[in-house]
């Protein structure tokens, strides 16, 4: 079914200036919540119902939080804005002559949305460096998706390591590789960690969860190397107290169902075996990056970006802006920060022409700064000139995640499940689904090889 | 790689006695607990690795609870209780002769485990009379996966609803068709309702949530038949006050994408069109009970059940039990008391051979009676002679829900999230995943009928 009088187009009767927001993530919603007080009709068309909240879905996939915690329905959070309306939709096109857009939504159900303003705020997801297929033996963080596959991939190694009989298959099940060691991938290797440690010691009996490898692979010379030398040094030393083994200046150049394979610092190709693999590396901005550049003659960097004008918006196209992570702008990370940043500057600038004002203010970011947890009770942080790291760099990521959780309950329930995990050693989500656990094609892909393998050998 | 020297057969070599458990279920749970102090081997062997609390599975699928607090990882339960060992299985065969019983893992991993006594707890799944081919389009309530796939078919049903400019189309997002008027069917279809009329009414701009129909379908001539006539009327006259359609003396004869077909109490057959069907009519034993009635000549009853001896013993095999819903017995319902206190016999039962006591004492049921709550501050209970309804009936279903469900963190969290949930509006666990709401199968088919039937009407 076509929708040509589209849901958003019923607003035109008013003639009330349109806002398109594509995106739910930061940038999106932010962009949106800027727009409250202005006379404007605004519609976010975003590919999930719920506003992802990422710098914790690494909880999630470790069984911290649930994924309702990081993951409201953005619907909900804007309820109160009545200017707002939220369509869920997966956008394929964007005309920008005719200024509309396309969105195909589950159950066949296609529209288009037309607007005044546009906002293009649809993220990245993981680049595999043109290996994808990487991605199906190892999973990305940047979905809520993600996580749940990645927490059934994890408690399930475990599950399936104290069935094996055999101690080399047993140890491919107890060696987790992650690769890059940014944030996520530094988190993530430290959650493992204490799971491995913490959580899981007393609960096998023929396994010992403790003799866990984790790999933290990067073929950077540093991990964190975006916080400076010295809180790198800190972290580095922090993942081998907790027993990670890092290993820098290593590529990966293969993954498959069983194994990594890499090459290290010395050139030497070499393989681990393993089961988990978890790919925190590199990210590739969405493909609408693309469409608005052959639109638009505006060019994109490596990663897909789009490079802006300095105040955001398309080259040749002031009403369109392009935010967050789809943005290539004076070198500025993908990071939260920047998307709520260059999402509200972005309303900004609409609010501004819309009220007469002159446009073109370039975007300047105000950095925050950044952190990342490596265990329990210990972070490091990097704010303005402070660095901090160990207990005090873990209170300031308590507080600021805190603070920037969605929704009191949200912090409530999440303050309760980090006291659980922290203070405690539990883990209270770690439900796997039988999809999950049985269905799983890297599973089922084991599952063919190993019937090949002994077949083959049979018939030796 | 079939693993002959099974993880279960190690501690052969001490001879302790061997308890296998098939299911952690309440009746499995509750066997291995009771034999915590006996000089006895258990190992539990299931499908999934969780326990599942069930009776709460309907507030997963409309967003009040996360999996984690109903599914708590089996062996984290029993991680103190050294003598059990949880193995992750579908098991796939029985042998009553040689006492073994093999299991099917992901990964192509198969074993085998020797027992002494066996207790089968493996319950029992959605019963569709015959009609398998509903299943598709009318996901049961057994399982996680059921709970996770239906609270994406629930909150997307809104959110597709919101997109269509067909108000024909609207109304068949809009319309929820319950099956089955036991507990289950009716505290879904009440959850529906409180959905419908308190927590998403602000949420959207074009429908109204409140303008949701919702039916409540059993061929039998009363809602919750087993809590009696007094109660049942006033569950009744509750489910009409939520506003919710109660049609009894009601068949479903047939199930599709865009509508169940009903013949209702004159003998008239007709459709109601509806995106959304629950299937919480019948149940059917695991296919286990078949297999162990071929074993022994055992007889099954209707829903696959087996027919067991007064101590809940599988006739001609006193080391084998069959408990919860896979046992027929004195028409004893399918309820978590019936399990738990079935598996409880059953590992009494062992324990008494094991110390030289005579063993063949019947199983008793204590009923300790049953509850349903229909909406927010308002349940019903049967409690020995006493019936409780409103206000008075839900403050015992808190609880004694709270009071039964595992592990004190997850009583503080769902606590909490029932505060949030019946005090005020909000559901926490909303989150629907982008393959439930992109990739499920009715929504594709649907797209596809939808495409057939416009490429017919352009081609006339």
């Amino acid at each position: 079914m076509d929708h040509l009088m589209s849901p958003a187009d019923e607003g035109r009767q008013n003639s009330r200036h349109r806002v398109l927001i594509i995106g739910s993530g930061f940038g999106g919603l932010f962009a949106a919540k800027a727009l409250r007080r202005e006379d404007v009709d605004v519609t976010i068309v975003a590919r999930t119902s719920h506003h992802l909240f990422q710098p914790l879905l690494y909880q999630v996939a470790t069984g911290i939080l649930s994924e309702g915690e990081i993951a409201p329905a953005t619907r909900e959070i804007l309820r109160r804005q009545r200017n707002v309306r939220t369509l869920l939709g997966d956008v394929v096109d964007v005309d920008l002559d005719s200024r509309t857009v396309t969105a195909l939504a589950p159950a066949g159900i296609t529209y288009t949305v037309g607007y005044d303003s546009l906002i293009v705020a649809a993220g990245a997801s993981q680049s595999y460096f043109g290996h994808d297929e990487f991605a199906e033996h190892a999973p990305g963080m940047k979905s809520i998706d993600d996580a749940l596959e990645l927490r059934g991939r994890i408690f399930g190694a475990f599950e399936l390591a104290e069935l094996e009989t055999d101690p080399a298959a047993a140890e491919r099940w107890l060696t987790f590789v992650v690769v890059g060691a940014g944030p996520t991938g530094v988190e993530m290797a430290g959650q493992i960690a204490e799971l491995a440690h913490r959580t899981l010691p007393g609960d096998f009996r023929r396994i010992d969860p403790r003799q866990a490898r984790i790999l933290l692979l990067d073929g950077a010379p540093a991990v964190l190397p975006s916080f400076g030398d010295r809180l790198s040094t800190k972290a580095l030393r922090q993942l081998h107290r907790l027993g990670i083994e890092v290993e820098l200046h290593t590529t990966v150049v293969g993954v498959d169902s069983t194994g990594i394979e890499v090459v290290d610092g010395t050139g030497t190709r070499r393989r681990i075996e393993t089961m988990t693999k978890i790919w925190a590396a590199g990210v590739a901005a969405s493909p609408l990056g693309k469409l608005l550049s052959l639109g638009s003659g505006a060019e994109t960097d490596r990663a897909g970006r789009v490079m802006v004008e300095p105040n955001c918006s398309l080259p040749g196209h002031p009403e369109v802006f392009v935010v967050g992570d789809m943005m290539s702008l004076n070198r500025l990370p993908g990071v939260a920060q920047v998307a709520i940043q260059s999402g509200q500057h972005a309303a900004g600038q609409i609010t501004r022409r819309l009220h007469g004002k002159p446009t073109g203010q370039p975007f300047q970011y105000h950095d925050k700064g950044s952190m990342a947890t490596i265990s329990r009770f210990s972070a490091v942080a990097s704010v303005g000139k402070m660095r901090l790291s160990g207990f005090l760099g873990w209170m300031l990521w308590l507080a600021v995640h805190l603070l920037y959780l969605v929704g009191f309950k949200n912090r409530v329930t999440a303050a309760l499940h980090w006291f659980v995990s922290f203070i405690g050693r539990g883990r209270s989500q770690r439900t796997i689904t039988i999809q999950q656990i049985f269905a799983r094609t890297i599973l089922q892909k084991v599952a063919q090889e190993e019937a090949a393998r002994l077949e083959a050998s049979q018939s030796r």
